[in-house]
C-alpha cells in the first residue's frame, strides 16, 4: 500500500470534461488505496490550505463527474510567479504538502500548469521535500505541446461543428426573404483550433460553413466582402465562422478595434457584431450573429465521446505514473493511426510541454484563407467522434452532480495570496 | 381514395421540430394515398407557382425530416395583406390550387398565418373554388392562443435550461478568480416565455439563473444592480438571463437604447452587452456574456422528446382533420392533466387562434420580479421532457437529410411578388 496523499487540482478556463479526468484521478487512486485531497479552486486553495476531502464523496458521485461540466473544485486564473520572484510561494506550496502528507501533486491544465507543476517538482527537492509532480493535460484552445489532442478540445469542437450545420439549415430556410448572413464567433484568441473545427460541419464542398476567419489570417475587408457577395448571390445565403482572435492588417483584434469609437467612447466589443455590421453596412444584407460564449466549452450534454474518454485516460495514468514514482511528466494523447483512428496514452517530459504553444498547422488552413483542407480534417474528425450524452434527469435537464467538498482541517497559519 | 392533392408549406421562423410535422403530414397522407405538394419557401412559393413534389421523397428521407432541424422546404417571413388591400394575390393563389386540384392546404406557422388560412378558406368559397385550409402550430415564442403550447417552444425551453445550467457550473467553479456575472441573451420580442424556460436550470432556491429579465418587466437600474451585488456577495457569481425584449422605464428596448452613443454613431446591439457593460461599469465585476441567437431554436440535437411528439401529432392530426372534411381550423395541444403530464390534440376553429397572442401569465413571474413561480414551473416543466436525439454520423456530426425538392412543371403564367 502506498504511503501519503495524492493531491489534485485544477487550473485555468474549465472545459465539458475537465470532471472526467477529476473522476479518473479518484477512481484509480481509490482502487490504489490512495487518498486524494483536491484545491479548492485550484493552487489558490492549496496555498491558502484550502483542501477538499475526496474520500467524503459517494463512488456514485464521483461516477457522476464523468458527466458533469465546470471544474467540481473549483479552479482558478492564478499564475505562479517564477521561483526567483517569489520563491516564498513556491515555500509554501511544499509546507502545504509537508503538512497533509502530499507525497504526489496532480496539476490538471494548459501552458501555464505545465511549468509551475516543473518548477514545484524542482523546489522540492531543493527543500528536502520530494513531491512527484504530475501535468495533466485540459485546455480547450488545443495549444498544448507534445500530446496530439487536448481534453476538452474535442467536445467543444464537436458542439461547433454541430451548432454550425444546425444554425446554417434554419438560415438556409429563411433566406429568401430573411437573413442572409449568418456569423457564428468561437473561441480561440491565438489559434484557430476551434474555428477550424466548425469546418467538420461540411461534408462536401459548398457545405456551411462558407466562410472561416482565422485569427492566423490578417483580415482583408475587400477580399471578406467579395467573398461573402459571391457566397450569398450563389447559394442565398452565407455563413461566416470568426474566431474571436482575428486580427485585421494592423495586428488589432477586431473586436477591439469596435470597441471605441472616434469619440473615445467605449463601444460593445465581440468580432461577430463587428463582421456583422460591416456587412450591413457595405452589402445591405440582413444579418444574425451568435456568440455563444461559455455555452460552447460547458456543453456536456453534446460531448465528444473520443474527448470524454481521453479526459478519463490522462487522470488514470497521471495516478498510475505517479504512484509508478515518475515525476515531473504529463500523460500525452499519442495517435498511432489516422484510419481507423487509434491513440495511446504516454509520458513526456513537463519540460517538453511547458510554455511552448501549439500552432495550428499552416497546412490546416486553405490557400484562399477560409476554409480547412483534408489535412486539418483527417486531424480533427476523429477528435468529434462518438456521443457520451449525460443522463438526464425525469424534469428534462442533465442530472449533473454537486459534491459535498468537505473541508480538510487546516494545520497552519493562514497565508495571505498576494494580486490574485 | 380522396381526391385531388394536398399543399403544404411552412411560414415564419422555422423551429428544431417544424420539420417533424412536416414528416407526420406527408407520411400520414401517403397512408391514406393523398399526394402531397409542399410551397417552395412557404407562401412565396405557392405564390410563384414554386411548388415541390414530395413523392419524389423516399420513405428514409421523410422519416428523417423527424429530426432535422431548419425548414425542409423553405419558410418566408411574408405577411399577405388583407383580402381589401389586395384581392389579386389570394385570387392567384386559388388559381395556383385549381392549376394543380389542390383541395387541402396546410399552413405551418404563427398567428399571421392561422389568419392568413382562415382569409384563404374565405376567399375559397367566394370564388367557387372550395378548398379546406387547416392551419398548423409552430412557432419557439408559444405565443398562439387556444393551445396549450406551440410545437417548437419545447425545444428551445430545453436548449435554454440546460445551457444555462452547463454554463452557471462553469462560472461557479471559476468565479474565485474570474467572471463573476454571466449574462445570456434568449429570444422572445413580445413575451418572456424562453427567459421564463430558463428558471427550469434551478431545481431548488438559490440555483442558477439567480435573475431573469423579462420582457414583461420595466428594467430598473437601481434595483437590478443591487441584486447583482447581493447575489455575488452571497454566492460568488451571478447568472443573468435577459430577454431580448427588455425595455426601460421609457419603453425603449435596452438593446436598442445601446446603439446609439450621445453622439449619434450606431452601435452594435444584443441586450447582453448592454446590460454586461453596466455591471462592469458600476460594480466593477468581470462579465463573460452569450447570445447564441439561432443556435437555440435551431438545437435539435437537445430536442425535447415531448416536443418532437407534439410537433408530429399536429401533423397527423391536420392530415386526417383536413380528409375528414374539417375546414379553417387548427389542430391544438389542449393538457388534460399536469400531474402526470398528459395531452391530446383537439380541432378549434381558426378565427379563434388568429390574430390573438398568448401572454405570458402575470402569476408565472415572482413577485420581486426575476424569477420564475411555482405556477410556471408546472406549466413549463413538462415541455421541456424527455430526449430524441437525431441518429449521428460516424463523423460526429447528426445525420440530418436534405430533400431533393424535385420540382412541379409550372402551368401558369409568371406571378410577380410585390414587396417582399
Amino acid at each position: 500500500m502506498a504511503k501519503g496523499k495524492l493531491l489534485y487540482a485544477q487550473s485555468g478556463g474549465v472545459t465539458a470534461v475537465i470532471n472526467a479526468t477529476a473522476s479518473a484521478v479518484i477512481e484509480t487512486a481509490r482502487r490504489k488505496g490512495v487518498e486524494v485531497l483536491a484545491g479548492r479552486n485550484g493552487i489558490i486553495g492549496v496555498l491558502r490550505e484550502d483542501l477538499i476531502d475526496t474520500s467524503k464523496e459517494t463512488a456514485a458521485a464521483i461516477a457522476a463527474l464523468r458527466h458533469t461540466p465546470g471544474g467540481a473544485f473549483g479552479s482558478c486564473r492564478y499564475k505562479l510567479k517564477s521561483i526567483e520572484q517569489n520563491r516564498p510561494q513556491y515555500e509554501r506550496l511544499i509546507e502545504v504538502f509537508r503538512a497533509h502528507d502530499v507525497r504526489w501533486f496532480l496539476y490538471n491544465g494548459g501552458n501555464d500548469s505545465a511549468d509551475t507543476a516543473l518548477k514545484i517538482s524542482q523546489i522540492g527537492k531543493a527543500l528536502g521535500y520530494p513531491i512527484a509532480t504530475i501535468g495533466v493535460p485540459k485546455t480547450v484552445d488545443n495549444d498544448l505541446a507534445v500530446t496530439d489532442c487536448c481534453p476538452g478540445f474535442g467536445s467543444v469542437a464537436k458542439y461547433t461543428a454541430v451548432s454550425v450545420a444546425e444554425a446554417s439549415l434554419d438560415v438556409e430556410s429563411m433566406c429568401e426573404s430573411s437573413t442572409k448572413v449568418f456569423v457564428i464567433e468561437v473561441m480561440g484568441r491565438h489559434a484557430g483550433w476551434i474555428a477550424a473545427a466548425a469546418g467538420l460541419a461540411a461534408r462536401k464542398a459548398g457545405d456551411p460553413p462558407h466562410m472561416i476567419l482565422f485569427p492566423e489570417i490578417a483580415f482583408d475587408e475587400d477580399k471578406f466582402l467579395a467573398r461573402v457577395k459571391e457566397t450569398v448571390e450563389r447559394v442565398g445565403y452565407c455563413t461566416v465562422v470568426v474566431s474571436e482572435g482575428v486580427k485585421n492588417a494592423a495586428g488589432q483584434f477586431l473586436a477591439e478595434a469596435g470597441t471605441r469609437d472616434a469619440f473615445g467612447h467605449t463601444q460593445l466589443g465581440g468580432a461577430a457584431p463587428v463582421i456583422s455590421q460591416l456587412v450591413k453596412a457595405k452589402l445591405g444584407y440582413k444579418y444574425h450573429w451568435a456568440l455563444p460564449d461559455y455555452l460552447q466549452r460547458s456543453a456536456r450534454h453534446l460531448a465528444s465521446k473520443v474527448d470524454v474518454d481521453q479526459a478519463y485516460a490522462v487522470g488514470k495514468a497521471a495516478v498510475e505514473y505517479a504512484l509508478k514514482g515518475q515525476n515531473a511528466v504529463m500523460p500525452v494523447i499519442v495517435r498511432t493511426s489516422d484510419k481507423p483512428y487509434r491513440w495511446k496514452i504516454e509520458s513526456a517530459p513537463l519540460e517538453k510541454v511547458a510554455n511552448h504553444e501549439k500552432k495550428l498547422p499552416k497546412n490546416f488552413i486553405r490557400p484562399d484563407g477560409y476554409g480547412i483542407t483534408p489535412a486539418a480534417r483527417r486531424y480533427l474528425e476523429p477528435l468529434i467522434r462518438g456521443e457520451d450524452p449525460p443522463p438526464y434527469a425525469k424534469d428534462g435537464v442533465p442530472s449533473y452532480v454537486r459534491l459535498r467538498n468537505a473541508r480538510v482541517r487546516k494545520r497552519l497559519p493562514e497565508y495571505r495570496i498576494e494580486d490574485k
